[in-house]
C-alpha cells in the first residue's frame, strides 16, 4: 500500500511546529497592543478551526483569566445584531483564510467596534488581509483533505496568543521552555506509533456507536477526533463534552460501543476522565485512551499515548495519535483518508456564498 | 395502550406556559436592575436546560444586542478560572435547581462579582435560594424523565429576559402580544397532531444516521429535538448547526438516513434551511420538517407544523410537535417513553457530587 497523503503531512508536523512557534511567539508585543483595553475575547471559527478555538477559549479564561466564548457567525452575517464589541478581540480561525462566510464575519465584527485577530495558513488570503492582525501558521502547503498540520499549527497559536495575555511573566516562560520541546515529543510519538494499530482496529470493528470525549483544556481535542473519524471514515461519531455524556446520552452505550477518551498527563479533570473510562467499561465499551496519567492508562483497555506536556499545552500534541489512528482506521476501512467523500479543501458553509480564490 | 406520563405532560403545556408568563412577566423590573452596568450574559446549564439557554444567548444577541454566550462550568468549578466576571450577569438553568455543578458554578461567579439569575422549576431549591433572582417557572410536577413542560418554561423564562433587556420598548410590546397568544396556538397543535405519525414511522424505519439540525434561534431547539430522541429512543442521533452541517458531516448522508429539520416560519435563516431540505433529500435522506413557512414544507418529505409565532419566539413553541414526535416513536419502538434506561430525573454530571435532594 502507498503512504498517504495524510500520512505525510502527519509526519511534517514537527517541523512545521517549530516553524510556526518561530513565526508566531515574535508577535506577542502587536498581540499585546490589540488586546489593551479589550477585556473579552471571542473566537470565530468553523469545523476543525472551531475545535482549535474552543481550546484558545479554555486556555484564555484558566490561563489568562480572561473571558472568552464562542462566537455564532450567523449572529452578525444574518442576524445584523447590534452588539457592542468594543471591549472585544474577536479571533477568527480559517486555515485557508477563505471561508466566505468568516471573512464576512470578520468584517462585520470590526464594523461592531472588535479588534480583529486573524489565525490561517494563507498569508495572502482574504481574512488575513483585512485582519489587524493576522497570525500566520507555517503548515506549508496541505494536500490532504483532512486537516493536520494546520489544526496543529492554529493550537498553537492559541498558545502564543494565551500566553501573551496572561498577566504572569514567570508562567508564560516556562511554558515557553515547554512549548519548544513539543516539536520533538510529537515526533517521538509519531515514530514509535505506539497503539495505533490497536486503536484502528477497535474502531473498524466496533458493532454499536462510537463516541468521542474529552474536558475542559482537552474538549476541543475530542470533537476534532470525533469530527476526523466521521469525516475521514464515513460514520457517524459523537464528540461529547465529558458533563454532557453523563447528563443523559451515556444511556445510549452498550456492548459493542466504542468511547475514545482523550486526557491530559495532570490537571484538574483527568481523574475524572478516569473514572468515566471505568464507567463505559461496565456499560460493555471498549475504550480506547489517548493521553492521561498511569491510573487513566490503567482504566482504558487500549492505550495510545501523547506527546508529553502539561495539560496547558497538551492540546497541540494530543491530536497526533488521534490523527494516526484515523489514519489507519481510513486505511482498515479501504478508504482514502487523502479525499473524503463530500469534502472540499475550502468548504463554504452557506450554500448562496461564492467560491473562494484561494486555497 | 395507556396513555404515557410523558403525553400527559405535553397536553399540559398550555397551562403551564399560560402560568409561566403570568409569573415572569412582572420580575421584568428586578430583571432590568440587575442587568444595569452588566452588558455580557452569560448561560450555564446543561442538557435540555443548556438547549433552552441557546435560545436565551441569540435572542440576547440579535433581539436586546447584548453580547452572550455558553458559559463553561469547569472553568470555575474545576480550574478555579481568575475571570473578572463584574460585567456580566450569569444566568443558570435548572429545572431541578439542584444539579450541584450548577448550584455550585453559580456560587463561584458570584464571588467573581457576576450577578446571578436562576431559571428553575423548583422555587425552594438551592440555586433559586442562592441566586441574585429566581425566575421560577410554573410547569408544575413533572414526573416523566424527559422534560417537556420544564423546557417549555425555560423557554419562556429567555423571551422574558430578552425583551427585558431589548432597548425598544414598542417592539417589546408587539412581542408580549405574540407571547400571549402562544399557549392557545400551542393547544391546537397539540390537538391536531398533524404529521405527527408519519414522522415518527420514518424515524422507527430509518435505515442510516439519524440527525437533527436547525441554525440561529432554533439551532437550541434542533439540539433538544435531536437530545430527545436519543435519549428517549436510545439511539444515536446528531444534532448539527446548519453550517457545521455543511461543513463537513454532510458527507455521512445517504440513502436510508432520516434528517429532521427545525424551521421558523420567518427571519432571516429559514431560506437557507428549505434550501439545505433539498441537498439533503437530493442525498437520498428523508426529510421531516418541523415549523417553517410554505416553501420550507415544500421541500421537505415530511412536515410537523409548529405553533404559529414569530421567528424570535418560534422556539417556545416549536419544540412541542417534535416532542409528540418523540413520544410517539418510543411507543413505535416499543420503548417506555417516561422512564429511559440510564436516566435519572435529576442529573448529577459529576461522578463524585452527592446526589440532590430536590426534585
Amino acid at each position: 500500500m502507498t503512504e498517504s497523503q495524510m500520512l505525510r503531512e502527519i509526519h511534517e508536523q514537527p517541523a512545521a511546529a517549530t516553524r510556526t512557534i518561530e513565526a508566531l511567539t515574535p508577535l506577542r508585543p502587536q498581540i499585546a497592543a490589540l488586546a489593551e483595553g479589550r477585556r473579552h475575547v471571542l473566537f470565530a471559527a468553523r469545523g476543525s478551526s472551531d475545535n482549535a478555538g474552543l481550546y484558545g477559549r479554555y486556555l484564555l479564561e484558566t490561563y489568562a483569566g480572561r473571558p472568552a466564548a464562542m462566537l455564532a457567525p450567523s449572529v452578525f452575517t444574518h442576524y445584523h445584531a447590534a452588539v457592542d464589541l468594543s471591549d472585544t478581540l474577536v479571533v477568527t480561525i480559517s486555515q485557508s483564510g477563505g471561508t466566505q462566510e468568516l471573512v464576512e464575519t470578520q468584517a462585520l465584527v470590526r464594523e461592531r467596534g472588535a479588534a480583529t485577530v486573524a489565525v490561517t495558513n494563507v498569508g495572502d488570503s482574504p481574512l488575513a488581509a483585512e485582519a489587524d492582525l493576522a497570525l500566520v501558521t507555517q503548515a506549508g502547503p496541505e494536500l490532504a483533505v483532512p486537516a493536520t498540520k494546520t489544526y496543529l499549527g492554529q493550537t498553537i497559536a492559541m498558545a502564543v496568543l494565551a500566553t501573551t495575555l496572561a498577566p504572569d511573566e514567570g508562567a508564560r516562560v516556562a511554558l515557553d521552555g515547554e512549548l519548544a520541546e513539543l516539536p520533538g515529543r510529537i515526533a517521538q510519538v509519531i515514530e514509535a506509533g505506539t497503539g495505533v494499530d490497536e486503536a484502528a482496529c477497535a474502531l473498524a470493528e466496533a458493532m454499536g456507536p462510537t463516541i468521542v470525549t474529552g474536558r475542559g483544556l482537552l474538549l476541543g481535542t475530542a470533537l476534532e477526533t470525533a469530527l476526523k473519524i466521521e469525516e475521514t471514515c464515513l460514520r457517524p461519531v459523537r464528540g461529547y463534552s465529558y458533563a454532557d455524556l453523563r447528563h443523559g446520552p451515556i444511556a445510549v452505550v452498550r456492548p459493542g460501543a466504542v468511547a475514545v477518551l482523550v486526557a491530559a498527563q495532570d490537571g484538574p479533570l483527568t481523574a475524572a476522565m478516569t473514572e468515566l473510562a471505568g464507567s463505559l467499561a461496565e456499560r460493555g465499551a471498549t475504550v480506547v485512551g489517548v493521553g492521561g496519567d498511569e491510573d487513566f492508562v490503567r482504566a482504558c483497555g487500549l492505550h495510545v499515548p501523547a506527546p508529553a506536556a502539561p495539560e496547558t499545552l497538551s492540546p497541540i500534541g494530543t491530536i497526533v495519535p488521534a490523527q494516526l489512528v484515523v489514519e489507519r482506521l481510513a486505511a482498515r476501512l479501504d478508504l482514502d483518508p487523502d479525499n473524503p467523500r463530500g469534502l472540499a479543501k475550502v468548504t463554504q458553509t452557506d450554500a448562496g456564498s461564492p467560491a473562494s480564490e484561494t486555497r
